[in-house]
């Protein structure tokens, strides 16, 4: 029973995704004699947190029930005031946690402040699914560096273009929608300048009621055209454009005059240093990054060890060719021991369209 | 009910995979008072068809007893009596048939001279699944043509090889020994010269209980090294060398003389003409053919409209590479609209490998 609720303050949760980063998506729901007296989630980044909002919505007194929370209650002070402390207050006699809260200044001391004030606690309710609900915020909160997605949609041969260079599209249009979607719930969206060069893409999310990803473009010696659509202002939408010390300076000046954040960044063998970027992302409170790029940037991510999760839609189709582009190119590995090795590997239909997702393994072989 | 009984006779049929070729695999029970008092399947090539088998096995009178059986049963006098006269003389009151033959010159027959003798038949019953079951035999006894599998193993980006060539092996064992058992399965296993030249395989199911495949190499300059392992003549294997007429006359010679059957096909563009070669393999009762070519020979396969499945399968790991080798190569399709389209794909965890598995779609865009 203590599951099937969870699942319930799960779902509440999820319809935070994509609104309250860098916070952590939360539901939580309070049951008294076997009914569901209330519901509430966390709605959006700064609002408030989905315990608060559950007391808010309770149709009666919550005195004496269960909560159940998918994330461990705060205890300190941010834009809201404590939950644990409202939850103590409430007279509630039981809260189920679904997991403990990451983050290491706090993890514990939210459920053990509930059972100091002799609240029954019970801890890791569904705790894989609540964990993996909010994997972005679990890293971002631990390592300060975002989550990083590689994205890329391919034949069922591996291909992304023809020999003619055709791309247009791979996919079918409900797989290419939830790409859109997904780029409304990271934070950040990442292509290489050869990408801007050859489709010249907006970038932005075209789905409803999810905001634009920040776009970021790696452009390592500057070679963006200033009039691409990246660079102009759609929507509210910001662009950073990454380079390194080689780029023309006048250039940054005239781009930084268009409204656009340049960021200089080290080089490694005179290419962006990958990993010192995403460190400065996080510092712009970026926690989660799309990564679309071409073959070439995918690679490099990979051999950075800055991706965590892949995404690779494969459509019904053959193309073939021996020159024709796939998804991942680079130097590429050496020997198959040493290829990227991907965990927790599941697929789904997307339309017609084939979804495989999955983790990189980074303990190593 | 039915669907049930059928489903009984179709696991039946299963059992004969790999050993009735190019006959079909039949399964059939009967069915008296809600009970199976018998059950049988077509067990090799030449054996006693499945209808015969189960009269053999009924454990009492099988007289006013409904049979259940995947194909409709046999009225010509092959290696076998007719299956319909049997049912007739023993009786049956009805019969239920999950698909009319597909050759055209009895199709529909068995089941007339059934009703015709005063037994109620039903037909079409699970017909998808007994249609799939003998998906080789529906195109094989209608064409005279090979059904051909390609099939190859990639990573999750389309690799078969890392950039210095290794390719042992992409996919785990579980994927490897599931491969084995396909070609005991399948009547010849298809190879390029190429494979023969720098992987020397064996080419053999090292699966017990089945059979080799003919093994098939399409050579089409006669390249192939005589001390090959494909060559030698390991426990009854067959292997017949495609060559053109561009071919040694004296290597061919050499190469009869160690047992090999060489097949001279005519050209097209200097290579083997592939729609020709199938159609002497077919005369050849040569049923079905597991191709596991090169990069080169799947896109000449596709191009030459041979190819009725196909099989991915695909590791969890990443290889990248610009020029690593992938699956399907040659020249590759210029535009996305000429792309060899995949219908029916299914996926499947095989291990920690993924299987994706669908049949080409020859109706055109």
């Amino acid at each position: 029973m203590d599951e099937a609720y969870m699942k319930i303050a799960l779902e509440l949760a999820e319809k935070g995704r994509g609104k309250v980063n860098p916070n952590p998506m939360v539901g939580a729901i309070i049951v008294k004699d076997e009914r569901i007296i209330a519901k509430g989630y966390h709605e959006g980044y700064g609002k408030k947190h989905a315990e608060i909002n559950a007391f808010n919505n309770a149709i009666e007194d919550v005195s004496g029930a269960t909560m159940y929370v998918t994330l461990e209650p705060c205890i300190h002070y941010g834009k809201t005031p404590p939950c644990v402390d409202m939850i103590i207050k409430k007279q509630i006699s039981k809260v189920v946690i679904g997991m403990i809260d990451p983050n290491k200044l706090v993890s514990g001391k939210g459920a053990k402040k509930l059972k100091d004030a002799g609240i029954e606690v019970l801890t890791g309710v569904l705790e894989e699914e609540c964990k993996k609900l909010n994997e972005i915020f679990v890293k971002f909160i631990t390592t300060k560096i975002p989550f990083l997605v590689l994205k890329t949609a391919m034949s069922l041969d591996g291909k992304i273009a023809t020999s003619t260079g055709e791309s247009k599209w791979i996919t079918d249009t409900i797989a290419r929608n939830e790409v859109h979607s997904l780029r409304g719930q990271l934070s950040g969206i990442m292509v290489g300048v050869n990408t801007i060069i050859k489709d010249n893409p907006k970038l932005t999310c075209r789905i409803k009621g999810y905001k634009n990803p920040i776009r970021i473009v790696v452009d390592s010696t500057l070679r963006i055209p200033v009039e691409s659509n990246v660079i102009q202002k759609i929507n509210n939408t910001h662009t950073i454009i990454v380079t390194t010390k080689i780029a023309n300076i006048s250039k940054i000046e005239l781009l930084r005059s268009l409204g656009v954040k340049v960021l200089i960044i080290k080089e490694k063998d005179r290419r962006v240093d990958l990993k010192a970027l995403l460190l400065e992302l996080g510092k712009l409170n970026i926690d989660s990054i799309l990564l679309e790029g071409g073959a070439t940037l995918n690679y490099s991510a990979l051999e950075e060890g800055i991706v965590d999760k892949v995404q690779f839609y494969l459509s019904p189709k053959i193309i073939g060719g021996e020159k024709s582009k796939t998804p991942v190119g680079g130097k590429g590995i050496d020997l198959l021991k040493n290829s990227y090795k991907v965990k927790n590997l599941t697929t789904k239909f997307i339309g017609e369209d084939i979804l495989i997702e999955g983790y990189i393994n980074k303990e190593g072989v």
